[in-house]
């Protein structure tokens, strides 16, 4: 059977692992990062990314510079998705064998200006070579117990929000597959995640957490799946910047599509009780309410234009 | 420059990470593992390990189930040589489009495999695709504080021992190049690491321990490198095992070559003070002494015959 069939990725790895007897693992598979016990007062975060070079990168497109930035940013992202402060990286790369000494040395500049922004430390790692390049970064955290933020922790009548805009990275692919090489590609060519601090900040008062990797509407199902619940979209307050909104008039597409589907902004997707809103102002207010959480029967659809849509699947590496 | 120019992925390695800055960070880049604090009595250990298609492993020889066990072993080899115990897996996989679930399912069983006999819990990972097939995968363990073995700490004076046979893996290699598919090539497809119990025995009475990832030749300049010593390995004393003997006859080769400069045997190298070598025996005897740890000035070689021989470097995977 091809994984397609099965379902892609989401549901070949459900298939394939199961959950840990080890008491000491709080969250396994399935969430952005693992969640192990560490001190008394602090738990342990793990995540794993992986970049093949043609698939979330081109080097027609991408300096290494950028390749190395985007690598760590990705993988910082799903650390502060929790609310926690990433630490230590470690990279495994495969190599063609004639990349260049002067290729590495920008890859790693990029990867050491995304670690030094994040205050990570690159400690570990393993080179080899390939027919094509792959990089895989694994990158460590911690958290307070107490600011511990998840997929599954979403309450109906919760609101849902984002930060900055969407549809950044997705309006610049289309344009660079179109030819496009400068104006609006900067945010796909370097997209940035968050900082630690203003994901401590949306930690303190939101209660489900997650980064935007696939599109909003993959990671709000994410969210609903993992906490038993529905929810709705408003297609009209998906934030949009200018740059993404004239790329979108350029291609004649609807940029709220961009947000919605196509992955790498980010950005943060938070769920967060009514009433929290106006004290999250007031320490960080880069954010927008695009929606609601709500209960399971109540379904998971987007509201256009006063009529109801369906939310479809994200991105997925093995669709077909 | 081409990396191998510049000498190869160690060279790459060393020119393009630096120290970290994090007083947390007990060891970083240069040794099996990363070792950072953890608890108040132990330290947490993270390695990192990359298998790609037809340069670790090839799908003409190693069934699905094999490669999943080896990479599995290769990592935990890395956190036993520190004398640790793993605890912790992540896995990230570029596949080929055309994977099947059957083929997933069988590499994940070898995955399991290895780690239930070393008490793993795999908890988190990254799927994607690409046009060849790469594994990486983490293991995060932990150890005593005082009982952690680095390749730094090896002393003029020490003998230089090995843990079961060697050569083994390169053995089966060769045989499998010639179109051998049975018999003894087994060291090659099915490589078993020590176990957690014979490391920590080994680690309470040795120095420096590290694990034959690219031959002893290059495990034991490693420990020579990191420890500011030389070294003699005593060629006829190197212990090879019946299997390969004959492996070695067939191919008309010296097996002591394989065991030199052949990699993948995850035994463990360690250095001892001879006055500890009885009481390691008490608790853990399969193991040989071929060599001896010496001053710097005294360089490293080989003793073959009676006379002296260079020893060559190990495997590279960027050696021109």
């Amino acid at each position: 059977m091809r994984i397609a069939e099965l379902g892609g990725e989401f549901a070949l790895i459900k298939r394939l692992t199961s959950e840990s007897r080890d008491p000491a693992v709080i969250k396994g598979v399935g969430d952005d990062c693992a969640v192990v016990e560490y001190t008394q007062d602090k738990y342990l975060l793990i995540t794993v990314d992986m970049m093949v070079e043609d698939d979330h990168f081109s080097l027609a497109w991408h300096t290494p510079f950028q390749v190395g930035r985007k690598l760590m940013e990705s993988n910082v992202s799903d650390i502060l998705a929790t609310g926690g402060s990433p630490k230590w990286a470690f990279l495994s790369l495969s190599l063609k064998t004639d990349t260049t000494v002067e290729f590495m040395e920008e890859l790693y500049r990029g990867i050491y200006d995304s670690a030094d922004r994040h205050e990570v430390s690159l400690i570990g790692g393993d080179t080899t070579h390939g027919s094509e390049m792959t990089l895989s970064l694994t990158v460590i955290g911690e958290i307070d117990k107490s600011m511990l933020r998840l997929r599954s922790d979403a309450i109906p009548g919760d609101f849902i929000c984002v930060t900055g805009t969407l549809g950044k990275s997705e309006a610049g692919l289309r344009l660079l597959k179109r030819g496009v090489k400068d104006g609006y590609v900067q945010g796909h060519l370097e997209p940035h995640c968050r900082t630690r601090e203003e994901a401590i900040a949306i930690a303190r008062y939101a209660h489900a957490m997650i980064d935007v990797s696939d599109g909003l509407g993959s990671e709000v199902r994410h969210i609903c799946e993992e906490s038993g619940t529905g929810a709705r979209i408003d297609w009209e307050r998906i934030p949009i910047s200018n740059d993404t909104l004239q790329a979108a008039q350029i291609l004649k597409e609807e940029p709220q599509e961009y947000a919605l589907y196509g992955g790498e902004d980010f950005e943060l997707v938070f769920t967060i009780p009514p009433e929290n809103i106006a004290k999250l102002k007031e320490e960080f207010s880069d954010f927008t309410v695009v929606g609601k959480i709500l209960s399971k029967s109540e379904g998971y659809y987007l509201l256009k234009g006063g009529s109801v849509a369906a939310v479809r699947g994200g991105y997925d590496h093995f669709a077909s």
